[in-house]
Order: C-alpha cells, then sequence, then structure tokens
C-alpha cells in the first residue's frame, strides 16, 4: 500500500495542535512556544512533508537567497554579479548573507528564510546539515549549491567547474615550458575543489613522467599571506623549484612578494601560475598567468536551476561542471638554464 | 488653520476608490489598474501622505535594501560587508541590487521595493529622482545615501569620507617629497568625490606656493583602462610630471602599466599614490601608497542610520562625513634629480 502524502491537516492531528499553528512554524513565525514548534518539526521531518514548490514567478516582491561564506575577495564579487545579471531582470531581489568565514548556516539564519519565504537560495562554498536541509525541503524551498566544499549529499543539485582540468592544464603549461621541479601552494586541504587542482597538477607529472616531490606540495588557505608564506618557504629549499601553481591569484600575489624579498624575477627566475583569473589580474605586475572559472555563469546558472526548481520543473542534470580554461600572461616563462 | 494630517480614508474619498485600494497601492501590489494606481499616487503626493514609520525591528523576515551603482570593483565588496556587518547580527536580509552602472534605480525597482517593504535603503553611489522621492517616503521607507554622486536634496541623510581632505593630504606628500610638477588622473568630473579629491590637490598646491599646471590633470573613470590611458598620456609630455596622483586604486594600477611600457620605475622615476586602500593594494608590486576611506565604516553606519530612521527615531545629525587617512608604502619616494 502506497504511504498517504502528508498535509498539515495530518500533521496537526498527529502533534496535537490547530492547523493555524502548522502553519505558522512553516512560515517560520516566531509566535508559536519553542516546545510545540520543536515537536511540529520532528513529526514533518518524520513524515518528510514537502509543501508543494511550484508558485507564480510573476507575482511582486519575489526573494532568492544567496549565501557566501565569506564575502572577502573579489571572487566573491564576481559570483554576486553572476546572480545579479539573472535575478535583476527578472525583477527577483537577491538577499545577500555572508557567513563570515563558516561553512555552514546557524540555525537563526534558516529561521529568518523560512519567515522570508524565499523562491530558493544559492549556496556558495557552503552546505546545509541534514535537519537543515530536511527545514527547507518540508517548506518548498529548493537550494543549489555552487562550488561544493565537502560531499554532496544525494539529491542535492550543484554547479561547479572542472578544477582537476584547471590543476592539469595549470601545471601541463608549465612542463612545456621546460620545468622539472614544479611546486604547489594549494587551497585548503579540506576543501574538495582545491584537493581535485592537486590531483590535476599530479596528473600532469604522471602523463610526463615527471617524479613528484612532496616537499615542494603544500596546503594554504587561498590568502594572499599564505602564498606568501608557504611560497617563501618552498622559494629557501637548497633545491627551490623553477615554477609555483599558486591555487588562487591571491595567493599567487604573496608569492609574488616572497620572490621579490629573494630577488628573483618572475619570470626569469620563477614562473607563477594563479587560478581564478580575477578582472585585477591583468594588471598586475608582470600580468599573472592563470586559470579562468567562469564564476559570473556559475552563479548565473545556479540562479536560473533554483528558478527552475521553484516552478516545480526538473532540471535536466543534478549535477552541473563548467570548463575550465589557461590565460598565458607575463609570469610564466622557459626554465632558467640550470 | 493646521493642515489635516492626511489618513487614507481621506486619499480614498478624494480619489473616488475603496480604502483597500489605496492600501493595495501602498504596498507595491499589482492587481490595481494603471490608471487607478496614477491617481492614487498623484494624490499621495499632493497631500504628502506619509506612512508611519515606527515599525517594530523585532518581527521575523525583516529586509534592508542595498543599491550599488556597479558591483564592478573590490570596492563595492568592502561596501557590502559593511552593511552585512550591521545587518546580520541584527537578523536582518540584505538586499542587495545593482544598477549596471547606472546612478537612477528605473521605476520597476521602486515598485520591487514597495512590494517588498524593507526597513529602509542605503543607496551607494546612487539617488532617486523627486517623484521615486515622494514614492518612498509616503511607504514610510527611510534612506540613507553613501558618498553621494551629485547634490544633496534637502532632508536626505547621507555618509560620505572627506574626500577634499583626502586630495590634499595626498597631495602635500607628495611635495613634502619634494615633487613639483605633479599629475592628477582623477575620477569622473560629473561625481562630487572626485571633484573634492581635485579641490584638495589644487589647496595643496596653493598652501605651498606652487604653480598648477592644467595640461598635467585629467579626468578618468575610476578604472583601470582610465588610468593606462591618462597616465600613459602624462608620461608622453615633453616635460612629464614626476609624481601622480591616481584618484583610485585601481586607476593606479593602468599609472604602474603606462610608467612600466615606458620604462620608468616607480618610485625611482615616478611617485604614484592611489585612492581607496583595498585590501589588495599592499599586496601590490610596488606596494601602493593610497588614501584610506573606511568605506565598512561608511556602509554599516549608513546602515545604523536607516534602522534609527525606520524605528522614527532622529539622528543626530543628517550629514556624517568621517576621516581619511594617507597609508604611505613603497610607490612613493624623493623627487628624482634633474
Amino acid at each position: 500500500m502506497a504511504a498517504e502524502r502528508p498535509t498539515i491537516a495530518m500533521i496537526a492531528r498527529e502533534v496535537g495542535v490547530s492547523v493555524p499553528t502548522v502553519s505558522k512554524v512553516l512560515n517560520g513565525r516566531t509566535d508559536v512556544a519553542p516546545a510545540t514548534r520543536a515537536r511540529v518539526e520532528e513529526v514533518l521531518a518524520r513524515h518528510q512533508y514537502r509543501k508543494p514548490t511550484a508558485r507564480s514567478l510573476t507575482r511582486s516582491g519575489r526573494l532568492i537567497e544567496l549565501v557566501i561564506h565569506e564575502a572577502d575577495t573579489i571572487w566573491a564579487m564576481e559570483l554576486i554579479k553572476g546572480v545579479e545579471r539573472v535575478a535583476g531582470p527578472a525583477r527577483i531581489g537577491v538577499v545577500l548573507s555572508e557567513l563570515g568565514g563558516s561553512h555552514r548556516p546557524r540555525q537563526e539564519w534558516i529561521d529568518d528564510v523560512m519567515a522570508r519565504r524565499p523562491l530558493g537560495v544559492v549556496f556558495v562554498l557552503s552546505e546545509l546539515d541534514g535537519r537543515q536541509r530536511e527545514q527547507l525541503a518540508s517548506r518548498g524551498i529548493p537550494y543549489v549549491v555552487v562550488d561544493t566544499q565537502g560531499e554532496i549529499p544525494r539529491g542535492v543539485h550543484t554547479v561547479g567547474s572542472n578544477n582537476w582540468n584547471g590543476g592539469l592544464i595549470a601545471t601541463r603549461h608549465l612542463i612545456a615550458l621546460g620545468h622539472r621541479r614544479i611546486g604547489v601552494v594549494a587551497g585548503p586541504r579540506d576543501i574538495l575543489c582545491s584537493r581535485a587542482r592537486v590531483d590535476g597538477y599530479r596528473s600532469a607529472h604522471d602523463e610526463a613522467g615527471i617524479q613528484l616531490d612532496p616537499a615542494i606540495a603544500r596546503w594554504g588557505n587561498f590568502r594572499s599571506e599564505a602564498g606568501y608564506e608557504h611560497g617563501g618557504a618552498l622559494l629557501d629549499l637548497p633545491e627551490r623549484p623553477t615554477a609555483i601553481f599558486a591555487g588562487s591569484d591571491l595567493q599567487a600575489l604573496g608569492v609574488v612578494r616572497a620572490a621579490q624579498e629573494r630577488g628573483l624575477r618572475i619570470p626569469e627566475d620563477l614562473s607563477l601560475v594563479g587560478y581564478d583569473n580575477l578582472p585585477i589580474t591583468e594588471w598586475l605586475n608582470p600580468p599573472l598567468t592563470t586559470v579562468t572559472q567562469p564564476l559570473q555563469e556559475m552563479a548565473g546558472l545556479a540562479t536560473r536551476l533554483v528558478l527552475e526548481l521553484a516552478q516545480g520543473e526538473t532540471p535536466s542534470s543534478t549535477h552541473v561542471e563548467l570548463g575550465t580554461e589557461l590565460v598565458v600572461r607575463g609570469s610564466t616563462g622557459p626554465v632558467p638554464a640550470a
């Protein structure tokens, strides 16, 4: 026998409260006693209650939520623009939340989102725990994750870019220039995209038959300070690398500084590849060779997916990965003569 | 006899519609015939109807609007962070709108804002026309302008920084280093803040008794391309400047490129001062001497002012200007020997 699709009335009956009380909890209203609220949430989750998602996209005052783990970089700006360029013309307001460096929103944030009743949520480098996912699902609020930082739970829609390919093409470029001792200052070890880039770096070595030296591979945090610190450590090694793949453009800036302080010229003494192709990198001194991620397109695609889900449509694919490309500028050159 | 304070009932009677119809127009609902709506708007404006502004700041689902003329730069990111850091802890959602480079929102945007009923609006380098101002006022939606780009209408609250002082201290620093031929690539001529910076530059010359040469003063647009183009033109003059005040950090990047292409070293052959102290400038090559505007504080203060106004409070001052400071780094040095 097929399970009956749960209704608000069924939930109310089981908890022993009125239908309006269940509605209040679903709409994030604060005028429900915490104990009652917890019981309602528990029964909603047990029955996997789902509010119908198909809504009119034409009513006014509509919102979409954009959640960014940290709005500290130009990188975040590109993603914000990508969401704005889709939401703006559709007259959908974009509510921006910054998690202050955390990768998971606090429960109050979820409560506020439920009260705002947005069409959906775009998460950037951030994710929900199981309970938070269930809460959004029961309210019929769809979401899409851009550039996943961890394992992707079943059924969650994601938009990413091919980070493995990015690491591969950056490293192949350096190998083609004759470099054989290529250091890497990667992003954080606990973020999937930085691990994928390092694996691409490894594969490029494998296919060229070059032995990897773990002594010249380091994990950073995407910031200039990390590039400065780890880049400096690599350049102080007795047998220093002739090229460094910096894992992010901001880290590359730190490596430039470390090289300068040691009297090393770029690209004559050290070749350097960044990652992200931030708008400013073509104006750097020297202009930076880097890997382009289509950040605006990724965010725009995630926004369109959320709007499709909000209209009750089923997107053709659950996980989409956009391509990465190498942009060759002035920071890479032939390996220096020994 | 004092004029009677207009009520919704009075407005409805005068237009010849029902009270709910006037309410719908006030709340940005779209289910009112355009002709009726126009008549209601006209009578609301004529009577200067004002919805009471004092609202609870404690109900959930509350929003504040942030309007940025162009989210193209790191500069915008700093302002967004300033708003987030005040709104986030207060659990107020920030709706971000980008005007795509325009300095005035379209009417549809105003309609959507009225439907969203935010606590208030923070405008950055953007402003409203008289009709739009009246529409927000009649809905009891207060607003504050950050870094005004034009003349400030009476009664509009603003938060800025002391741009005149910024131009003054940047130029004084160069004069103290012995420079007498100091070029300027300013921001756009039609934006008040860039004119104030140029006036500070002039005053520093006046107080040092140095004659200004209009041939080495140019208006740009705050972007790297403008710094490259106008900086290059200044450096190609028969009697080129020994220092350039670049009006923005992004323009300074363009001047660096122009100098490099002409074989000029910074600061040995050319001293350079930027404006904004973007986070990336300390990592540039050379690190940039620049003027700090407290962008995050300005945006945070504007947000607090909006929240005060939303609670019916009267802020102690209508126009607030925060201080600017010089940050001396590696791009400025003594005037080269003739």
